[in-house]
């Protein structure tokens, strides 16, 4: 018999938590027989103490066990996903979704809303007239039998521990526990029944791991959770200090990923893109070419017809903002850096993001910028624009952006996108 | 303006909260504008990351100024208190709060009930037919001024903030945090108004404190916190591996303190009485000799005036004890250990103490010690006797008390009752 006292004090002191301890006090919290004052202490030591590889696995595998796991053996194709720690701009699950599916394989989405700075799949996608995001299970395993891409809410069922814990832990100052991040990811993952899993690691001032060194330590601790329950499982680290693409919100993210999927598009996001979606068919087992589906319009039908599935109209006018104000260079020179986290919290000011779980965001709301590292520039030229539908969203933001673009001299050496592989 | 993720991100990482943070911190947990699961992770941050000298004042004199501060100026006699730190047979505020106040001071001692294995001055007292732990201010003042000693429980407007934290601190495995133990107690004193303290940090099996080094962090950075707010503060480190005296319970502690204040009792009560008697009286600037006040009865008077101040009778009576189980000697020799944290559970297990704050607790219960250390013993003499109204207890205080009684070939080295001081 345990109690959560002795369970907290054991972590606490630097001790290791049995699988015993680790199941009941997962599933007492789940149950509200622990209740969040003690989870969350828990929670602080875990942060500060960490945890061993095999705590985290039965961490993990308590979450799971919380809830249902799906069963995909019905589906004729191969399953592969992809998980995003989250970045500014980064609309990559829209392009690589249908590009993957179009490319043979079964892509079982689930994804999540926005919190702050950074931008959540779901909340782009609304921005279509008539997409829903939620989807019963039976649904989910058809779209993905007749259309291969599905991009939709995880259910409620879930692991429910960690939709519980994950709440507590954003009020509670312990989102940052290496062990706890991926555990929460590994576990909708697993519970999801994907094959194949790709992890878009991201280090830089916009993500979540400010450190490659961190950055790293997840990688590693996610590949090996996937393994040890029968998923085949990728990490590439990705550089996350500037935004991904142009568009920073959630239309006009949408907008840029149709430009993508229709054979244009920033060359950043055509790269990570595809980057992504070798990992995702290799994983699978699949022999099939990316970029040939994306050049011959496979990649644009899989998105229609997923688009389509869930209700929306991929040829409906998206929301445009009412009011836009546009950023300036002062001098001449080259765009050195332009920041993410910056850029990110001017698109949560202008309405695109949200402060609050309960808060709703708006479609038009965003960043679009108009130079990136490397470009030169000239003094009166745009730089960025700043899109809202509230005039009174424009100075907070305008404070917030201030100084993200910075001009230089000479033109900055080229930082790659992807800085690391861990399989 | 703050937010309560950051406060605990910067305590998280190893940062100083600033006076204006801490200040905030406390009063908004206090209006429960802070929730409870962000103190938790906060408490256990502070836990495991320390606090300079600078914070743990200011937080002390936050959790001041969530409530009222008596002001004892009305009272014409020099105000002493003392406070310990826990201990199994601890009675020692029953004979001495009377005692200090025959010899010439006023000794306001606001006092609590007991939770787990270590016994509260509230509870004991309540074994006396007729006596009431709970007085108005005005009575409290008035008592102080008539009679010199009072013994009564803490109103509900002093440091209301430390009541809300300590119960939440109990039940998140934070409890052992110096800095939030010192701020605790410290702030009840210093609200309480008193002009001298003395403090009985205790050190061994049946503390809380199991290391002469943690408890003399804890003296001196009470000794400081008492200093920077204007009371006079000294602090003993004294010993508590063995129980205090032979009684441990309710009514057999009050037994043992009427038999000292009548010039009788253990000499390790005697000692430890008049040794603190004599800090507090020198605190508060009297000469006087308790030794002399001991022995010619105005101790006894004192008592016997203080526990009618408050409608007891202490001519009546104590509650008997319906069963009692002897537990003899095995062999000859010498006593060398009586384990203190053994004994006390065992007087829990009896109902002596609670396990939850709302439990009733008998007054009857306890253990009665017949042996020692170095007291010489011969196989088949009591060593103890269990005392219970309920006969379905003594199986589980047997078994807590096992062991608790090490018998050996040749009497231990005599241990000092007071190990250090504080000042």
């Amino acid at each position: 018999m345990f109690n959560a006292v002795d369970v907290i004090r054991t972590k606490r002191d630097g001790g290791v938590l049995s699988d015993a301890a680790i199941d009941w006090v997962v599933d007492a919290y789940t149950r509200g027989a622990v209740a969040d004052e003690q989870m969350s202490a828990l929670a602080m030591a875990i942060l500060l103490r960490g945890m061993t590889p095999g705590e985290i696995a039965r961490w993990t595998a308590a979450m799971i066990a919380s809830g249902e796991r799906l069963d995909l053996s019905g589906v004729s194709r191969p399953t592969a996903d992809k998980h995003s720690t989250g970045g500014v701009g980064d609309k990559i699950t829209l392009p690589l979704t249908p590009l993957v599916a179009a490319c043979g394989a079964a892509v079982p989405q689930l994804s999540g809303r926005g919190l702050g700075h950074t931008g959540g799949t779901l909340d782009k996608l609304e921005a279509i007239p008539g997409w829903r995001a939620a989807l019963s299970n039976d649904e989910f395993i058809a779209q993905l039998q007749d259309v291969g891409a599905v991009i939709c809410a995880a259910g409620e069922g879930l692991a429910p521990a960690d939709r519980k814990l994950y709440a507590l832990r954003d009020v509670t100052g312990t989102v940052e526990a290496i062990p706890l991040i991926a555990s929460s990811i590994m576990s909708k993952k697993i519970a999801e029944g994907t094959g194949a899993l790709v992890l878009d690691v991201k280090v830089g001032s916009g993500a979540f791991m400010k450190s490659a060194q961190d950055a790293r330590e997840l990688a590693r601790t996610m590949v090996e959770l996937g393994g040890a329950h029968g998923v085949r499982t990728v990490a590439l680290l990705t550089e996350m200090s500037t935004p991904l693409g142009l568009a920073v919100g959630n239309a006009v993210e949408v907008a840029e990923s149709v430009e993508v999927l229709a054979g244009g598009g920033p060359p950043d996001i055509v790269e990570l893109t595809l980057t992504l979606a070798r990992e995702m068919l290799a994983a699978a087992g699949l022999d099939a070419d990316p970029a040939k589906a994306l050049a011959d319009g496979r990649a644009m039908d899989s998105w229609r017809a997923m688009i389509r599935a869930q209700g929306g109209d991929p040829d409906a006018p998206l929301p445009v903002a009412r009011e836009t104000e546009t950023v300036r260079a002062e001098r001449d020179g080259f765009v050195t850096a332009v920041d993410a986290y910056a850029i990110g919290v001017a698109a949560w000011r202008l309405g695109a993001g949200r402060a609050r779980k309960e808060d709703p965001v708006s479609a038009a709301a965003g960043v679009m910028l108009h130079k990136k590292p490397g470009d030169p520039v000239q003094a009166g030229e745009a730089l960025y624009e700043l899109r809202t539908d509230e005039a009174s969203r424009i100075a907070a933001a305008r404070d917030a952006a201030g100084g993200a673009v910075v001009i230089g001299d000479a033109a900055p050496a080229n930082r790659p996108l992807v800085l690391d592989r861990v399989a």
